[in-house]
């Protein structure tokens, strides 16, 4: 990035600049088109957490799975992620990103990159629960990687296990006083 | 770590655990046994945002220093990182990383590493104010850098620019609605 | 990303995926179409450390900053950021990332993301030097964040910042045996 | 840390600092008085890899495992991390950071922060691994964590897990041309 420059008056409105209100919308609506709802993302909260806090309701994991998207880093990650999923399914990167992309090749790592920054917005606590979510593929997760027919994924999965690794994180932090 | 453990009841009492409040009380008492304020601090994050945004006031750095420490992340770094600067101090590090931490070696980097886990918790925008201040050694930075007599403050100063430049970022943050 | 999978033969031939020496090509030819030499990129990374090491040749600037880009970490990092800042330029992001990153929006941070994964190749001391010629701007990152005439340089300039300061710290750890 | 100084001649002595070699020796003498060998750490790595490279050997990641550990960032994270429960074993921490670090309390979130460190040295393709190792605690790292007797390994086991992660890493980016 530049240096931040004062693209705002004092009073600060943001003419051309979404909201984080309007981004958090638009992240919701593009993560339904891509087979994904905030309640899947939730049941992954759930099942996670459930043996630590036995009270934990549905409820609870998908109003912290919806305070984790209420982020704007988080927001820009998903954008970000998103739409490079969706120019590799349509062809619009080059090569070779493309066939990288599309591969979902192992050595790729900014996949990763881009869930880490999701995931330390509540803290390093939630890396294990990422990579555990990642490598064991829990719900949606799980369906998202084995989804076919030229759909790619790649950064969608990570994005999934990660968020839900931060709702998992925040949780634990609420219930300590 | 080890996988979280349902170490408190339900009702969320978690008895030995200090709460939130009590560490962010006993992170300010010890940044001020080391020199530190939290106004000196704010100093520094007017000194950052103030040409972005020319209506700054002191009030607010400092009620955005106070949030970033009211963080149990921001906290444990803290605690953590102090701790090892004054067990150097005293000479109660074994060798060698006893005369690493005494002399800041330069290839150590364990600072930055805490002091990044400290920027993450805002984004990672604060990132280039963290590296610009750990460089530029803006106000208190500068005094820590520069204090002798066998006063150890490798952690600390690192530790103050990331509380410094998580500050600002959170202030950016705050002001796009 | 998915776990890795056995997507080659034990021999070690990967059928469709780059080596490592093809993607550095194409990294460099990349870069160069974006108005970026490895020669100026080696020019801030001796304008960093001369001060601190006196005999340093443009010769070791130049080799370190190769270095750098062969690792197959920083390669990736650099084809994603270039892509997305082409993209943009083009419009083909859809909104509101296509604002976002044509106007390289202070809290966009993905930019700061994908140069971290970049800087932490070589440990984290490269953390400070790139905060400081991302602010700073020096040379070529300079030059980059004014170009102007539709051009979106998002990501290339934090990612120009970040392949410096990893050459750089690359150096400091090379010099201490 | 501050800015790097110049703390040796052009010839590269640097008297009063250990070389690598030197901490190397220092790091793995430190692994085994806690209980850790090389070789039980190279047992992690095979059975996370095995699955995707049949044809790996013991003595191949023993060799990666070396090669990780000749890292000074990460020999800096072991020396660190160690210490750290060392002096909490001891009692020479403060509170309230000795009872944090004494029951690896799991909201303490350092310990990952330093295993992130390592892991990342091999780039980000190690954070899935890690977070699995972690959370099954396979091999060695569950030895630690069931380690009883006023022994504390909070910090230790989250390194051994993020060596093998970084080890497997590599593995995995050697494998590639």
């Amino acid at each position: 990035m530049s240096v931040p420059v004062p693209m705002r008056d004092v009073a600060g409105e943001a003419p051309g600049y979404p909201t984080s209100v309007e981004l958090r919308a638009e992240v919701e609506r593009l993560l339904r088109t891509r087979g994904v709802t905030l309640e899947a993302i939730a049941d992954v909260v759930c099942a996670v957490q459930a043996p630590y806090f036995p009270d934990l309701t549905p409820a609870e994991c998908l109003l912290s799975v919806g305070t984790v998207l209420d982020k704007r880093e988080v927001q820009h990650a998903v954008l970000t992620g998103v739409a490079l999923d969706t120019l590799a399914e349509r062809g619009l990167l080059d090569e070779p990103l493309l066939s990288i992309v599309r591969s979902d090749d192992s050595l790729y790592g900014l996949d990763e990159v881009l869930a880490l920054a999701v995931t330390n917005i509540y803290g390093s606590i939630g890396l294990t629960n990422f990579g555990y979510l990642d490598k064991e593929k829990v719900g949606i997760i799980g369906r998202l990687n084995r989804s076919k027919g030229g759909q790619v994924h790649t950064f969608l999965d990570d994005l999934v296990a990660a968020v839900a690794a931060a709702a998992a994180a925040r949780i634990a932090h609420q219930r300590r006083p």
